[in-house]
């Protein structure tokens, strides 16, 4: 239980490099479409096989980018449940993947999504705010194919999407921002407020369908039209770098005004993850946030950032099922997710 | 803040020997008054200095019982508090002190205590179940007592008191239980329901005023006429070991059937307890059960009983303000009893 390979983990969130920070990592993704094939949704079997063996072909041509195809069907459920929560997946696609591949880089940072909502979907994971780089890294990858397939491009709309809220850049940029402070100080609700009133969107820890309990949110542009993929990441960017200013305003406020309160959240988050038997997953995600603001504060001592990085994914179900090597109930499952913090934490402990 | 000289305690609390067991104490309380003298409620301040001074004679010709008498007008409002804490005083006479006195051996086991409700009140306090030993204890003073000075006794009622409730014997016996696993499994409320309908009282943890809704709780007899000292004693001992009996079988149902939850929730508490900065008193007293409880059951390793019995009265705001030498509001009051509570876990384990 205590050797996980590190290969089991994306690479953008293992690294051992930098500061915890507010912003925990980068998504990017591009939406596409062959312009002589149906929408996935429209088309039969045919057409997305099609479809699909263009992506396996440019694979195959593309070696260097080292893009590994796999038929989500070829694929245990587990295995599917874990490409969910990495992100690279919708839920629909654990339930239904008939058709559906995703061709991966090693670490998992790259992706092409296949017969999902879109023919194809370019997507790029990156550790902290990475946008520009993320986009850079997509943009790269898009021309590469768009160089090789025909995509449906609407001279004067731009890129052709399955749903009419993609067309144009294609470009869903999001951020995934911890912001236990905002939480605590209770700014958090005017500050969500006002990044939608701006015309982003605001999510939970798993995107659209949950709701926003946690102190994990995903700011995302809404606007793929009538602006370049520059301007919608500038603006994004520029609106994350406030959220992040706020977020560490109210946590110097805590240490300044509230030091106790904050030590003693803190204190009593790690004794629960040290000491409890069975554990949920929203109080895991609640605990550990408690446990990641009182290393960025400097309450306690710091834990190796990669452990607490992985525990955010390992303490979720398909996660703790693929690690345990069998399908567990939620009573199980709160018992190894329990067990599994507490041993690793005990490993992130710096030396 | 480490060291506490083991005399703060009353010595009933700090006995190393014994298991820790669902009984925690027991106390013996036989109401008497004089004679020749108005009810202390009654009575004029002459009339309650007489009565005080007859056992002030008593206690100097009879060094041997080493009670020592206070007027509780000569302390302070703290070291009364820790009076009432320990639950040899009223809080009514932390308030009103005036011609109240305590005379008490050193180890605070036998106390009489002058001009509160009656004249007088020999009270006996012991650790475990010890209601028959506790007795004879109270009987011996109440002999010599009587044997000097004149008592109230008609002839039919038995011993007068001030509060027609106590006429008769004069007697309360009550022992102080604690029953986590029979609050875990649900099994409290009919099993109290129960003591009540057989004629016993329960209270909380802090007597009369106190709610139900702690895991510890006393219970006592309700009749004081019409029976001898050693019937009641005999019907409380006998409610008493059933009760025990019923916490005894949930412990080992839980142990048996619901190990994990019993696991979780003492891991839980004596984590929150080395991890917090702030407690409140009740929630101290639910992790300090379940701490105890884990001691009882085997799920965690011991800590020393005297360590653990005594932060039950360490944590109580009077105790807490002794131990500081200070005076202190609700919140800091909250920091001390978290910050003792951790040191004194560290020391308390056993070696």
């Amino acid at each position: 239980m205590n050797r996980i390979s590190k290969s089991f983990f994306p690479q953008w969130l293992t690294k051992d490099q930098g500061d915890y920070g507010t912003v925990i990592s980068t998504r990017i993704r591009l939406a596409r479409n062959f312009q002589d094939l149906c929408f996935p949704q429209a088309a039969g079997p045919k057409e997305q096989e099609k479809a699909l063996q263009r992506i396996e072909a440019f694979t195959r041509q593309n070696v260097q980018l080292r893009l590994k195809l796999q038929r989500l069907q070829d694929q245990d459920e587990t295995q599917r449940g874990l490409l969910f929560e990495r992100g690279l997946i919708s839920m629909a696609s654990v339930q239904e993947p008939d058709k559906i591949a995703l061709a991966c880089t090693p670490g998992q940072n790259i992706s092409l999504l296949i017969n999902e909502e879109d023919h194809l979907r370019i997507q790029v994971m990156q550790e902290g705010e990475g946008l520009t780089t993320a986009l850079e890294t997509a943009q790269d990858l898009d021309d590469s194919l768009g160089s090789k397939l025909s995509l449906a491009c609407h001279r004067q709309f731009g890129f052709l999407t399955a749903c009419p809220t993609n067309v144009g850049t294609g470009l869903r940029a999001s951020v995934m921002l911890h912001l236990p402070a905002l939480a605590l100080t209770r700014g958090i609700v005017q500050m969500l407020k006002a990044v939608l009133h701006i015309g982003l969107a605001v999510r939970g820890f798993y995107g659209e369908e949950t709701e926003l309990r946690s102190v994990f949110f995903q700011i995302s542009n809404h606007m793929t039209l009538g602006r370049t993929e520059e301007e919608i990441i500038k603006h994004l960017a520029g609106v994350v770098r406030q959220v992040v200013e706020r977020e560490e305003e109210a946590r110097r406020i805590l240490l300044k005004e509230k030091r106790q309160l904050l030590e003693d959240k803190v204190g009593r988050a790690l004794g629960i993850l040290t000491g409890c038997r069975m554990l949920g997953l929203e109080e895991a995600l609640d605990l550990l946030s408690a446990v990641r603001l009182g290393m960025e504060t400097g309450v306690i001592e710091r834990i190796k950032k990669p452990v607490l990085n992985e525990m955010l994914l390992l303490v979720q179900p398909a996660h703790l099922q693929a690690f345990a090597g069998k399908s567990m109930k939620a009573e199980e499952q709160m018992a190894w997710r329990a067990e599994l913090i507490r041993k690793r934490l005990k490993l992130g402990k710096k030396s």
